[in-house]
This record gives structure tokens, C-alpha cells and sequence, in this order.
């Protein structure tokens, strides 16, 4: 939650305000009921047909919103995006937002909710955040599948040879359960399958999501699911979902998940929200699909990329941009004075207070973020998400420090005032993208080996002296070639809170290198993961869970979540 | 799958079959849009506001439809449903069904799909046997959501001393999937949990899925919710759900799937589909909302209740009509000619062949149903569900039997002809409720002891001699009595295969005594749960999954479901 004048909550906020029914959010950017498979009346999903129809037609701009590293301060990406998409049609340009999907684990957690916040959300709020329109159930259940039949095969014969010691293919859940990171799965004797170890990721982790989000029509999605990865069989030859010949249906259970959801903020412009893979151990965006249609019925479109622009925004720019041939017009990087302070090694207790010191050390983690979008060939635009307590000083050191690094910068005030707030940002958009056309390239070319890729993003991105490999990782690499999969993007799974992978390493770290533990080959989805330290995916809850405030009255009215 | 003449899958006649807007299937049974929250164009749920207006009005009659026991034959009980209710709108008597979501774990097993057949089928059938609307996503999540919360509750300090030994909630899925019977969860040291035996239910054995089926409106599902027991504490207290403090938020998860889903047959029949229960563990009907809504809505309601009338009916009868307050005025008791053969012995292999002396002793089975609907003192009409092998003297034994046992017997068609093959049934349906009124009566007061209420069942239902107890029954007959919990009526779980608790003795048993190994209180739900032998709450796939045949065209058209 924001701390800004108003002492509304995000829920209040959002059941105070009107939703419009979905046709006629459609009609705006020219869909019709015919377009449109409603979930009640202010949730849609776009049919196949549709998105067929519009490939024809033009694809607008894409404004990508990434931030700086996160801190315990919270910056407010997600906000400023739906706050600037606002803007755009409060300026006359015709705008939508493609934006991920929450996941309810950590909604029930410790979050709340994560559609956006004060006046810049997306709604219905609480339908978004709970079972919306089903997709993540979908792939929970996809993926769950898959498991079954998986053990299935290895109780009724193993045709496939597979060793139980060596799958790879796990269960998910969309909860945070610590209790089912490591699990013992098949015991009670012969007729209840086979034991061995196995674990729960939560589904925003599982290959899956990043398949969906990954993928432009159901016959890409069908052959992406069957390349995916299982397990290994007694010659350490990989089984894919494919040989278990389930691919089929796997897609059947996605055959809606795969279609976008439109719903509205706030001030109604349409926005697609749709998929919502980890940032950490998958590429972190929305769908292709949906930031392509987008394109096609906006002149603007305004998208994200989970965490900072060293992980969610490289993911984007070297992984999806490349797949979806989807050039980014423009980036955002979003801070906050508070969270630049942090990173200037001011306390949390202390962030009410001035320090222009802090501001001025922090700016240092934001410089580098802006020197990588400019490596990606990108203009960037700072946006900063004000707060109350930032003091004029601050400010001042701030606007002083944009101008002399060349690039633009604007205060907004979109929690508080929706995309009125945003005004200002979105203008420098408009007038950076009409100034200074992206010539926008990957960092790294396909045909490099997967060990150039890292040390690229490692030196470019992170602003680190290289990578290097653990025995284990050096051993994968060579295998890796074997199996042909060298000329994959790589999808870096490091820490959120530094350029390094030592979380505690905050601002801009100098001369490290990134440790590489282990490669996950990540076929179906089309990465090579690259483990760095421990990577979280399946989260705990806290000793008392957002849950335990949540309630609905007798007309079903959600109360708690915010 | 049925052995007709028709060569035609049920996927095939669905897909074939013209699916009406849904708006112009409420609008049948008076209902406009704003009364529904439409999911696609052929689904909806109504709304809070529309049942609260629909509670002023009369009550239509309701059909219960239940079977024999169950043989590797097929009865066709949902398909007899589906077009008994077709008949009655034939024969002008405005009519609905009420019945049962299919569960996805059957499904992709070995079903592939449970929405009636031939042209007695619900449709959307390729939605309908997938996620629907999502209910049991929603009470899969509530589900492991509250397993969530207790592992975390003993993680973060266990206030309430709970004794991991004997935690009882389960987690679930909504598949088939042995290897999750016994697992052991929390393992990895002390920063994943605390190290358990746990299992996996499928997640229409949940008892949420119970409590769903049970509750009339979200005060009343959020006090069951509350009421479950999740474990006992060190002092073998049970601790429940309201002791952990989130039937907020789980209620707040179900508040969608609570709503009734409104579908409709070939012939445009209104439906409302909604809850599925398994018959063993639970109750095994639709959801009382569901019912009780028809019957504002039609004049005749057409329900079902799983497996055969002594456990489906007999729960219906006892639990459900008691708790609902729904007397039901008939009921129609289904059988084929090749299931009563092989309860008199002909095997599956044989069942092709004429054999009148097999048939002649497997009415007994037929007989003992007829006698159980009778003694809850409502008239039973047997419907025969036709197969093309049954031969002339079968049927005309069949039928002097019927006239010999003076209860109505109807031959159906509704698998090919739909409602046209159902007309003689509805009719002597309609006569019998003119001409014998019901005179319904609950087998046992809720006031008798479980022990007592157990043997009116097996005596009046069974036709056993009564039932016995292990050492740990009698030990919780005294504490559930010390809780307060000997009020609560029995759910008897039991093979659906037999009268008695061995599913070898087909036909009639007699003299036999059912033993009961252990009791389980479902205070939410509001039964206690009498287990006789194995209860299988989690199935296993079979070598070849009926899901490797499935699969989608590029425009999202199902292919595999049958």
C-alpha cells in the first residue's frame, strides 16, 4: 500500500467506482459483442476469430514500464502503468495497458491484491485478484495433469524408461505453501504408485505459464507444451510431455487460458490482463498475445515487465520482444524517492525523513537501469511515483540529476489522482518516442553460446565483470550443445533486489561476478534458466496471512483485500 | 459409452447440436439478462438478488431419478435424467433438471465426460466436462488454501497445539492421481515446515465441496466452513477451520461457485448444474441451492443422486431432503436389461446373448431398491434405459414382472430419440404423482443415536441384519456423543457395487452385517461419515488415460471427449 494523502484503501477506492460493462469498453477500440466471450458483465475474454481478423491491421506503439531495483519502500510499477495508460487517453492518444495476471498465493499472502493502486486500477478489482477468469486454474490444473500422468506411467510399466530419481516436472499450486517445497509423493505400497521425491512450485512458476505467455496460437502452444521437459530416462536422454503423447490434451485445458481477458480501469480505458509468469525463474510478462492485440486496437500500448529493468525488462527486451517481433517504442523506468534513498543506505524507519545524501548515492542504481535501456537501443523516461513525503530538496536534487544525464523526467500523481496525475508523463512519452525513434536491438544474437549470452547480460545489464560456472553448470553447457539447444535466449534467475546475486549488495555494486549454480533447459517454453543462488518458487505466508482479514458480506462483496 | 444403434459419439451429437443463447434459455423459465452473470453465451450463474426474489414463489414437484446398483454394464442414470426432463416439456409440463458438475479427474482418466448421452446430453458438453465455471477451481483452492493456513499455522509457532499426527484436512485435486494418496509434506529443514504424512483427496471428496452442496446462502456456507474440523490438538480436541480464523477467506473464494450455473439440454431444456459430491465419502447429490432453485423455476424438477439408491437416494432421502426441506413427490428408479443380467450372474462378455433366467434373478436387486424408495413412502416408476440387444422375452419378462410388483415400468429411448424416447416415462411419471401422492418420511429421527440410525439403514436400505462396530467405532460413538455431534445424520460410505459392504455379492445379499471400521465427524457438512471397508477418495488413472486421445483444432474445438 501507498502512503499518500488520501486514506483510502485500494478496495474502497475501487468498490466506490463505476464499472461500465465490458461491450461497451469493447466499442471503444472497435470490438463488438460478437468479439467478446463475457464473464459476467465486466470481463471478457477475445475470441480466436477476432484475433484473427485484426492481424491484418497496423500495430501500435509499445511503452514498456520497468523500474529500478525493488525495495522493502515498494515503487508502484504496476500503478504508474495503469495510471499512464490513463493519461494517454486524458491527452487524446487512443491507449490501452496489457498487463499480467495476478496470482492469488501471494494475494492470500501478504499482498492483498495486485492490480494497480489508489485511482490508477484496473477492475473489477476483486475478481481480477481472485479466480478472474480462470486462466491460472487452467494451467494449475494443466500442469497438475501432466504430473499424474507422468506418475502413472512409471506405475503401469515405464515404458519410457524414466528414472524417478531424475524428474524434473513438478506439481504447482497457486498458493504460497511452504510445506509442499519438498515432498515424498507414491508411498502406501504397490497400488499406490511409485515414491519418490518430489516438490510444489506455485503455478505463476510452472513452465506452463511461460508456455502460454509464450505462445501465439493454440498450434504453438500445443508444440510448445510437447517439448517440455519431464524428466530424464535411464541413459540421461531427456523425456519431453510429448512422449507421453498428453500434449493434446494439456492444450484442450488451455484452449480458453490462451484467449485475453479485457476488463477497464478506473477511468475505463481498456486494458488486457493476461498471464503471469515469475519474473525469476521465467521471463515475467504478460502474454504475447495480448500485448500483440493490444497493438493491433490501440495507437499506444502501455505494458510491464515484473521487478527492475535487470530482470524484467532484460526478459522482455531479449526474450519476448525478440519471439512476438514486438519492437518497444519507448521505456519507462519507474522509482520512488523513498526506494532511491534506500538504495542510498537510508533505513526504512528513516524514510519520512530528508536525505538528500541517501537520494543522491541511490541515484546510482537508477543510472544504471537508464544506461541499460539506452544499450537496448531504447529512449528512457523516468517516472517517478510521488510521494507525500518527499521533500522539495529531493525533488529538486532529482530533476537537477535527470537533466544533466540527458533524460527525461516527470513527477506523477496517478494513485492519487488517476491518469490526470499521469499528464505530464505521458507527453514526455509522446515527445521522447516523436524525438528519439527507438533503434531498438537484443544485447545478444541467437547464434552466440549460451555462456557469451550471460556474460552479455552480466556486463551490459548488470553492470558486472562476468559469469562464472559451477562444475555442474560447466558440465550442462557441454550437454546442452549436444542436445542443440545452444542457441536458446537465456532467462537469468538472480535475486530482485541487486544488479548482483547477493540480495544485501543494493545500489550499483561494482566488479562482481554472477555465480551460475545450474542450468534448467526450459525447451518448451524456449530458455535456458540460469540459476543464480537460491531462487525462490514456491513462497511461504507470513505468521498471520493477509487471509485472515478477508471476508465477504451475504451479497458477496468482498471485504479484506486491498 | 452406450451400445445403440447409432454410430455416433457423444462429442459428435453435441457438437452437432444447435446450443441456444443462453439469455433465451433463461427467459423459458421467466428469468431475464439482469438475472444472470453470464460466462460465454451458454452459461450464466444467477445472482444472489435473483434467488432472493425467486424465494416468495410456489415449489414445483420433484422427481428424484436413482438406479441399481452400479455394473460394468452402464445404467445411463444422468441420461435418463437429461431426457426425462426433455419428456416433460414434450408432453407440455414446464420442467428443469438439477444435477451434478462433472469432476475433470474422471474425465481425463476414463469417462471422458459426464454430461448424460446420445441425444439426452447438457451442453455446453466440452465446457460443462472442463472447467465450467469454474466451481471446482474454487473449492479446489478453499481446499488446499486452508492445508495452506494449518502448515502454516504450525510453522509459525503453533498457538493452537496442534498434534501433526493427527491433522485430518487433506489436501485436494481435481484429478486422478495415485501417486498423491500418501505423501509426506514439510520436508527440507526448518525453513520449509514442519515434516507430516499427509494424502490428497480428489477435490469432489473435499468436505468443502460437501459444505457447498449443503449450504443454503453465504451466511450459511461461512458457518460450515467454520465448523470443519482440521485437526486435533495434543489434547485430542478438534480444532476446526474457525480456530485458524480464515473462513473469511474462504468463503470469500466460494463466493462465485455457491451461485447455481444455468445450462441447457439438446432440446433447450433449462438446467442447472451445480456441486458434485462424491456418493461414497459424501452425500453425492447436486447442490440444495441448485434444487431448490428449479423448483421456483419449473414445475417439475428432475434430479439425481450418485451410484445406486442405497447410497444416493438413501443420502438424498435422509440428508439432503431433510436439511433442504424438499419432500420429493417421485421416484424413477433406472436399470437396463444387461446390468440386471449380470446381477444374476450372466458376465460382461455374455451379456450380448438372451439370457431370461439371469435377468429373472437379477430383478432382485431391482426389487430391493423398489421396497427402499417405497418405505421412504414415495412411489417408484422404473425406467429402463434400452439397449438394441435387449431381446423381446427379456423385455416382456421384465414387464410382467413390473405389473406383478405393481409399480410402473417404462422402456426409454432418450439416448437416441432425446425427449421423444422419454414420453411414455413422463407420463407415467405424472400419473403416479396424481395417483399416489407422496407420503415422504425420513427413515430415522435425528434424534436417535448413530448407532441406531446406522441400523435403520442397513435394515431398511440394505436389507442387511444390522451393523457392527471395530474398537476404535465404539470409541468414537462415546466421543462424538460427548462433542454433541450424535444428532447428525450418518453418510454411509460404502461400495456402490453391492448392498453390502462386499462388492462381490451382487444381486440381493442377505443376512449379511456391514461393518464399520471408523467414523469421521463432518461438522460442516453436518453428517457423520460411517466407513465400511476401503473408501477410495482419490482414483488412479488407468494405463492409457482417456486423455491421450484428446486433443483441440486450431480454433479451440475439443476432439477426444466422449
Amino acid at each position: 500500500m501507498n502512503i499518500h494523502t488520501t486514506v483510502k484503501s485500494d478496495i474502497e477506492i475501487a468498490q466506490e467506482s463505476v464499472v461500465k460493462p465490458i461491450v461497451e469498453i469493447a466499442a471503444k477500440v472497435g470490438l463488438t459483442e460478437e468479439d467478446l466471450e463475457l464473464y459476467g458483465k465486466n470481463k471478457a475474454k477475445l475470441t480466436y476469430e477476432t484475433m484473427e481478423t485484426l492481424a491484418t491491421k497496423p500495430d501500435g506503439k509499445v511503452v514498456l514500464v520497468t523500474a529500478i531495483n525493488p525495495t522493502p519502500a515498494g515503487e508502484g510499477k504496476s500503478t504508474v502503468a495503469v495510471g499512464l495508460a490513463d493519461a494517454f487517453n486524458q491527452i487524446g492518444v487512443k491507449a490501452m495497458a496489457a498487463l499480467r495476471e495476478p496470482s492469488l498465493g501471494p494475494t492470500m499472502g501478504i499482498k492483498g491484491g495486485a492490480t494497480g493502486g489508489g485511482y490508477a486500477q484496473v477492475l473489477p478489482m476483486e475478481e481480477i485478484n481472485l479466480h478472474f477468469t480462470g486462466d491460472i486454474h487452467a494451467i494449475t490444473t494443466a500442469n497438475n495433469a501432466l504430473a499424474a500422468f507422468l506418475d502413472n506411467h512409471l506405475h503401469q510399466g515405464n515404458e519410457l524408461n524414466i528414472d524417478p530419481r531424475r524428474i524434473v516436472w513438478k506439481r504447482a499450486l497457486d498458493l504460497n505453501d511452504r510445506a509442499l517445497r519438498q515432498v515424498i509423493v507414491g508411498l502406501g505400497g504397490p497400488m499406490q504408485g511409485v515414491p519418490r521425491e518430489d516438490g510444489f512450485d506455485i503455478t505463476v512458476a510452472s513452465e506452463i505459464m511461460a508456455v502460454l505467455c509464450l505462445a501465439d496460437s493454440l498450434a504453438d502452444l500445443k508444440s510448445r507444451l510437447a517439448r517440455m521437459i519431464v524428466a530424464y530416462n535411464y541413459d540421461k536422454q531427456p523425456v519431453t510431455c510429448g512422449d507421453l503423447g498428453v500434449e493434446g490434451a494439456l492444450t484442450l485445458l488451455l484452449k480458453d487460458a490462451l484467449k485475453p481477458n479485457l476488463v477497464q480501469t478506473i477511468e475505463h480505458t481498456p486494458v488486457l490482463v493476461h498471464g503471469g509468469p515469475f519474473a525469476n525463474i521465467a521471463h515475467g510478462c504478460n502474454s504475447m498475445v495480448a500485448t500483440k492485440t493490444a497493438r493491433k486496437l490501440a495507437d499506444y500500448v502501455v505494458t510491464e515487465a515484473g521487478f527492475g529493468a535487470d530482470l524484467g525488462a532484460e526478459k522482455f527486451l531479449n526474450i519476448k520482444a525478440r519471439m512476438a517481433q514486438i519492437d518497444p517504442d519507448a521505456v519507462v523506468i519507474v522509482a520512488t524517492i523513498r526506494a532511491l534513498k534506500m538504495h542510498g543506505g537510508q533505513s526504512k524507519a528513516d524514510l519520512k525523513q530528508e536525505n538528500v545524501e541517501a537520494l543522491r548515492k541511490g541515484l546510482k542504481n537508477l543510472k544504471k537501469h537508464i544506461e541499460t535501456v539506452q544499450a537496448f537501443g531504447l529512449p528512457a523516461v523516468v517516472g517517478i511515483n510521488r510521494f507525500v513525503t518527499d521533500t522539495k530538496a529531493e525533488i529538486e536534487l532529482l530533476e537537477q540529476w535527470c537533466q544533466q544525464e540527458g533524460v527525461e523526467v516527470s513527477l506523477t500523481e496517478v494513485w492519487e489522482k488517476g491518469g490526470k496525475g499521469g499528464v505530464d508523463l505521458a507527453q514526455k512519452v509522446v515527445q521522447t518516442i516523436n524525438q528519439s525513434p527507438s533503434r531498438f536491438k537484443s544485447l545478444y544474437e541467437l547464434s552466440q553460446s549460451l555462456e557469451e549470452k550471460m556474460n552479455v547480460i552480466v556486463q551490459q545489464v548488470y553492470g558486472g565483470k562476468g559469469v562464472e560456472f559451477s562444475a555442474k553448470a560447466l558440465k550442462q553447457l557441454k550437454e546442452f550443445d549436444q542436445h542443440g539447444w545452444s542457441d536458446l535466449p537465456v532467462c537469468m534467475a538472480k535475486t530482485q533486489y541487486s544488479l548482483s546475486d547477493d540480495q544485501a549488495k543494493i545500489g550499483r555494486p561494482q566488479d562482481f561476478t554472477i555465480h551460475i549454480r545450474e542450468l534448467i533447459p526450459k525447451i518448451g517454453a524456449g530458455f535456458i534458466v540460469a540459476l543464480t543462488g537460491d531462487v525462490m518458487t514456491m513462497p511461504g505466508l507470513p505468521k498471520k496471512p493477509a487471509a485472515c482479514a478477508m471476508d465477504v458480506d451475504d451479497q458477496g462483496r468482498a471485504k479484506g483485500l486491498f
